[in-house]
């Protein structure tokens, strides 16, 4: 039995989708950022970094979106999230994966999470000004030359979806035209059909 | 035949140690940053994301370089270079290399390409003077929590290696003190006996 920590709005939700298209054995915990409990020493303790997604195993703790829903993928090959049995199909799946961690989140974390790499008030405005443009940016490449569609490897949902997916959600409140990206829009829509989708987006409303 | 588009000192480094460990055929082109190779509509045809590394394989392009070290891993298992057979000591393997890529670097990241989250000097001021802080906070979780030393798995060598040891060469650069990282200074010793980084060094000097 896995154990989910996350926090609702957050990159969390991607590993909690795969976790349940996955059929995995899992519990969640959510964590409630408004009163800072990822920093609290009890919550320090299960993931030093102080950040969502964390996921409590038989064998110890994961943290990193990409590395958890690899691992999710490969721990249950049944459900076929993952090409498992083709090493540049995998690396394909990777690349995607990184470049939402490494560019596409942390363009956007410039908006809120400005702290993390500056002081000064007028840096952090800065920052947000730019918000637009960089999370266009990134959004404009997944577009164009990344999603394949209807999935983001074309015919087969993978762990790349559910990932796009929720980092997706993010856009409207990044005050990026979604007008100029009909194909990720397309995907949101596909992946709301999905029951899984639709069952972890409910309990994370709870 | 592999082609590895890299420059010197930058975080293509990782995957070209990681192709020689691997007895891997490859051949590399070294991309001059000062004219803004990167940048050119030669090397955009190539990636698009106008960055290094890229690896031209027999099916395609990959890029991302945990998804490249990952790849090379599962190409070339004769080389031990991951736990391919047990999917949790594989997650950790790509969560820590994950960190490197979505943390480390990003923070280093700041010092040099501020234009890519801001657009005033004095934001650019403000980005530099946090990176001994940034950077060092990244290296003592590393420090601290994850080495587990000698290598960063343990008694075993594996693609977490080439990487730690490439995002480490920029401590000094970016005036980390690192008389409070003993063990990520072993582990550049121990990296720098080996023969394949030896070779690769040489090779970028060139």
């Amino acid at each position: 039995m896995f154990k989910l920590y996350y926090a609702p709005g957050t990159c969390a939700l991607a590993s909690h989708i795969a976790l349940e298209e996955a059929g995995a054995p899992y519990t969640t915990e959510k964590l409630d950022f408004k009163s800072n409990q990822q920093n609290s020493p009890e919550y320090l303790k299960v993931n030093p970094k102080g950040r969502v997604p964390a996921m409590v195993t038989e064998r110890g703790v994961l943290t990193e979106t990409p590395a958890m829903l690899a691992f999710i993928a490969q721990r249950f090959p049944q459900a076929k999230l993952a090409p498992l049995d083709d090493a540049y199909a995998f690396a394909e799946v990777q690349a995607f994966n990184s470049y939402l961690c490494s560019t596409v989140h942390v363009a956007h974390a410039h908006k809120m999470r400005g702290a993390r790499w500056a002081t000064d008030e007028a840096s952090f405005v800065d920052m947000k000004r730019m918000i637009p443009k960089t999370v266009g940016a990134t959004f404009a490449l997944i577009e164009h030359d990344m999603l394949r569609g209807p999935w983001v490897m074309g015919d087969t949902y993978t762990i790349c979806d559910p990932y796009l997916y929720t980092l997706g959600l993010w856009l409207e409140g990044d005050s990026v035209d979604v007008s100029t990206l009909p194909k990720v829009l397309a995907h949101r829509r596909h992946m709301e059909q999905r029951p899984a989708v639709q069952k972890v987006l409910a309990e994370e409303k709870r």
